[in-house]
């Protein structure tokens, strides 16, 4: 049985490496030959756009899934037309695009931040004016790792600062902009979730993110010190909007957590980031739960491995020397075999202990070791 | 950085998929073109005497290690002029042959059931004269699973019963045959045990396994029962072992509890099936504290992760129905990817949980699931 995976990269490689043991085979279609899914996956190197390759890739596919969200839309359109896709189109559609994440949330009753969209020069400052500063603009779609958006500050102007933003960020190529008000949250979290085509839905446990240049940096399972009572209306939310979309596979929700409230931010149709620490953290990893869920197997639990709190860190741009990474007891070190660059994330490692304490203080001295220049595996 | 596996069967894979995170690549050499491990890893197919072969199987290799013992004496020593080994040519020659494997557990102060080696027909008589029915002729070499071995019934006729285990097991083909006092033993256990290039040892939980046919059934660790005393000693002898061979990589040894002592049985220089519930049972597993080891990186804690207790199950012939097997909370499959064919191991089950009854409650669940007519994945 064999998976189609648009996308090569690293939650493609996780992706595999997840599911091999279950007996499945992988493919992955991605532009670049050193997508490095290749290293464990069946590689088909070719634009997305390209029909032949396209074709190739789901001969033989039990399902096709994605391990990104920003997929050309005639490529979404040719597969859906060709192969079984998992999760559905719209859940893409609505992933790359803010706005249509907002307007989804909203009609599940979740809040969001105060917004307006804008695709002219003169939408963008009434939309300005309407949503008030401190605020930020967004680019509609093709946004990820803090691209694609500038924060307004109003001095010396405004007006110019609003100038500079629509021109920066090209909204004719991306879908238009979007203005959001500044929350002034106390933490940023994420859901994750898998739901089957059987409707069943498993929910992570809630995780808190940090983010650094706009980059996630830090994820800690189970968030800490949000109240029983958020954790449970969070699930509760995601659990309806899975049901909302007939979504099928990992869905990610990040969220804002303000006093006693939710605002939801955004979404990801597909494994997560904020999900890594699943693989060790977890007693089915997001990566499992992911192919159970497109497979319609039934879904694993999502429950804590004894350990009882996970840590994750990036490594970006750089790794550090394997044997340092190893040296720390009860780390996980994942390298995802690409070539060093800056802002790039090129592995991560999760550390688990029985105490949140702990498990910070150990993904800590992973963060603090010395980075090669290389790929770090000399 | 590359990895080269000679062999490419269910270890290569469950060794690539073990390495994948640390950053490693991994090639294999296997005489078929449906070896597994091919599936995440490259592929070389060859035979393994092919010099030519063996020279695109090495190149850019760091290190060189093998998914089993019996490598052919000409390709292990063309792999031990052109390419760094591990482990040691040495224990591959102990290991590929029962009576070198008894003179060095003897060395090391480690009991031995009674034997006797013959090379003749006569000699055949002799010994078994010498060590008692009731016994066990083998093979000196190439046995494995329940294969290459006869026990002696005296009924009708013991000499009767010699000639005809002398001539079915073709000692000249084999290195000549050894003949074993049957031990009463009360528990067969194996010992992994994994030490690298600086010296550093670590040992896994003590396993007890029990065989069907031969071939192994079930492992449960850590094995339920046994004193503490025994435990340690087990460890102990072990441990001078692996600096007796000056040995680097995971070295499983199996062993006899027969009242309050030990009686050594046979070694494993390669991760070994005993120790497969270490991939979710174990802090650090032995595929990866094998690649740790022959990297001459530092070792990962062989403790048990928080559930503490596991058990595995060999999946033999053929699978269930995956669906079947993932609808048991608790359980991991591991699918080897090969097409069923009876006796031969096409997957595994693992079951953790914090109670022995348990862990042995849900592997008997996968054991009892009605197995497909082919490969089980479909």
């Amino acid at each position: 049985m064999i998976v189609g995976v648009l996308g090569g990269g690293q939650l493609a490689r996780m992706l595999a490496l997840a599911g091999t043991p279950l007996g499945l085979r992988f493919r992955c279609l991605d532009p670049s030959p050193d997508a490095v899914a290749g290293h464990v996956a069946e590689l088909v190197v070719a634009d997305y756009r390209d029909e032949a390759a396209l074709a190739r890739f789901v001969a033989g596919v039990q399902v096709v899934t994605f391990e990104f969200e920003n997929v050309p839309a005639r490529a979404a359109q040719w597969l859906a037309e060709h192969a079984t896709v998992a999760p559905v189109p719209r859940a893409l559609e609505i992933g790359q695009d803010r706005v249509f994440e907002k307007r989804l949330f909203a009609s599940v009753g979740m809040a969001t931040a105060e917004h307006r969209a804008a695709d002219t020069r003169a939408e963008l400052h009434a939309a300005v004016a309407a949503v008030g500063a401190p605020c930020i603009v967004k680019t509609r779609r093709l946004g990820y790792d803090g691209k694609g958006q500038v924060r307004l500050v109003p001095v010396p102007s405004l007006s110019a600062a609003i100038d500079a933003a629509f021109d920066s960020l090209r909204p004719a190529e991306s879908g238009g902009l979007v203005v959001e008000q500044m929350v002034a949250f106390d933490r940023e979290v994420s859901v994750l979730a898998a739901r089957n085509g059987r409707g069943e839905v498993m929910v992570y446990p809630l995780v808190e993110n940090e983010h650094e240049g706009g980059i996630l940096a830090r994820s800690r399972a189970p968030a800490p010190e949000v109240p029983e009572k958020l954790v449970r209306e969070a699930g509760e939310f995601v659990s309806v909007l899975l049901r909302e979309l007939d979504y099928v596979g990992l869905l990610a929700v990040e969220m804002f957590v303000k006093g006693d409230r939710w605002i939801a931010n955004e979404l990801a149709p597909r494994v997560h980031n904020s999900g890594h620490w699943t693989i060790e953290g977890a007693e089915c990893s997001q990566f499992e739960n992911h192919l159970r869920a497109i497979l319609d197997l039934p879904l694993g639990s999502t429950a804590m491995t004894a350990g009882g709190h996970a840590t994750m860190v990036n490594l970006i741009g750089s790794l550090p020397a394997r044997a340092d990474v190893l040296a720390i007891p009860g780390v996980h070190l994942h390298a995802y075999g690409k070539a060093a660059r800056p802002g790039r994330k090129v592995g991560h490692a999760t550390a688990l202990a029985a105490d949140r304490a702990t498990a910070d203080a150990l993904c800590a001295r992973v963060a603090a070791l010395p980075r090669s220049s290389g790929s770090g595996l000399a």
